[in-house]
């Protein structure tokens, strides 16, 4: 058997988001069927987030393991061939080794969520971006962001659905950036509790709009109360950006 | 009466183009209609520029003339409303001059054509930038561009479905520039001819790829001939940008 490590970008509009369901189709399922209709292997494809439906990726890293030793490029355009028209391209392929695992070797996770802050709805971006219509102050958002930075209990910012056996976790990075009318918040850890960054994005622009000051949001934070989050921000801005290993 | 200037973004993608036509529905056609679900009143709109089918806008002018002399917010709100679900948005509405005319008026406009530069299909942009898997001089293109500057006879850039009365324009600007994958090259002109900017990019395309140099593009500008541009350039990645009164 040999293992692959595959490199994805995808539009989340469409699925039920990475992993398995039962009432739609996922990007796993989708890579997995692609997978069977190259080489006729029936695979598990495993990935260093299991994104939400709408969510995207830029560079989500998975991994399968197949029974014949294909070149890396062979196995990466034949699965992009097979892929058509799903909205979902594998960037790049490449041989690691048995112990590889896309989920569990990962020491390192990077989100990025995009703001468009204007009045009008989105054409362009529409499904790519959270459009807030209220005036945001970047500047004042990623002053206040800092708080969170560092290990601390994540409650308030886990989803009640979430399956980490710890809210504890380590943030090592985040920034909310303006350029023009766009915002990027950017997000680094080694691992993420569920919609722990829609979490923080939804809290950041009640921050970004006045509502909260920065400590309002450290205070959320220290209460380790879910019903202390702002609102969790839509799917449609979130982009998995980068897996580290 | 009373004449509104709007500023539109759209996808152009599902539309056949701004302007009107029997095979389907075009930009015009869509806010025309949400004119009239908005006040009743059948309106002609007139763009800056006649997008061709796939072409999207990043800041499209165009004008109605309307009976009352509604608010330009309300106009712009409304007229949302109206579009959706299409991905056609008003950016923006002013009152303007009864003499000012989109398309006549018009003293400057301004494209960006997209393209990404890498082996593997488009998820996130597909429809919305070319890709071109072979590698790409962007440095080589923008020097070999700047012979398309100032006052030509453009018929070799020219559509043969080209309604101009001449093939005589000039090119103010144009750019090449290369950001990670992505290259961007940006074009402005008092007017265009019809397909201009995607027989300028084709072109440059073959230069990038080494298939032409400087001198080929230079050669075929001045051949003045039809036959001698390189292959049209999809819609997808170009964008209306600006336009200038």
């Amino acid at each position: 058997m040999v293992r692959y490590k595959l490199i994805l970008e995808y539009d989340g509009a469409d699925f039920v988001g990475w992993q398995r369901q039962e009432n739609g189709l996922s990007i796993q399922e989708a890579v997995e069927r692609a997978v069977k209709a190259f080489c006729g292997e029936t695979v598990s494809a495993h990935a260093a987030g299991r994104t939400d439906s709408g969510v995207h990726a830029l560079a989500m890293a998975a991994h399968v393991e197949l029974e014949k030793d294909w070149r890396p490029d062979v196995v990466r355009d034949a699965l992009n061939q097979h892929l058509r028209p799903a909205p979902i391209v594998i960037l790049a392929a490449e041989r690691v080794a048995d112990d590889f695992h896309a989920r569990f070797s990962c020491v390192g996770r990077a989100y990025e969520y995009r703001l468009v802050n204007r009045r009008t709805p989105l054409a362009l971006d529409r499904g790519r971006a959270w459009r807030v219509s209220s005036r945001l102050d970047a500047e004042t958002m990623d002053n206040a962001a800092q708080v969170l930075l560092g290990k601390h209990d994540f409650t308030t910012f886990r989803s009640a659905k979430c399956q980490s056996e710890t809210p504890v976790k380590t943030l090592n990075e985040i920034s909310v950036l303006r350029l023009g009318e766009d915002i990027y918040i950017r997000c680094a850890a080694r691992s993420f509790l569920h919609n722990q960054v829609r979490s923080f994005v939804g809290s950041l622009v009640e921050v970004g709009k006045g509502k909260w000051r920065a400590r309002d949001l450290k205070a959320a934070l220290e209460a380790a109360d879910r019903a202390r989050c702002g609102p969790v921000a839509p799917p449609d801005g979130l982009y998995f950006l980068r897996a580290d290993y």
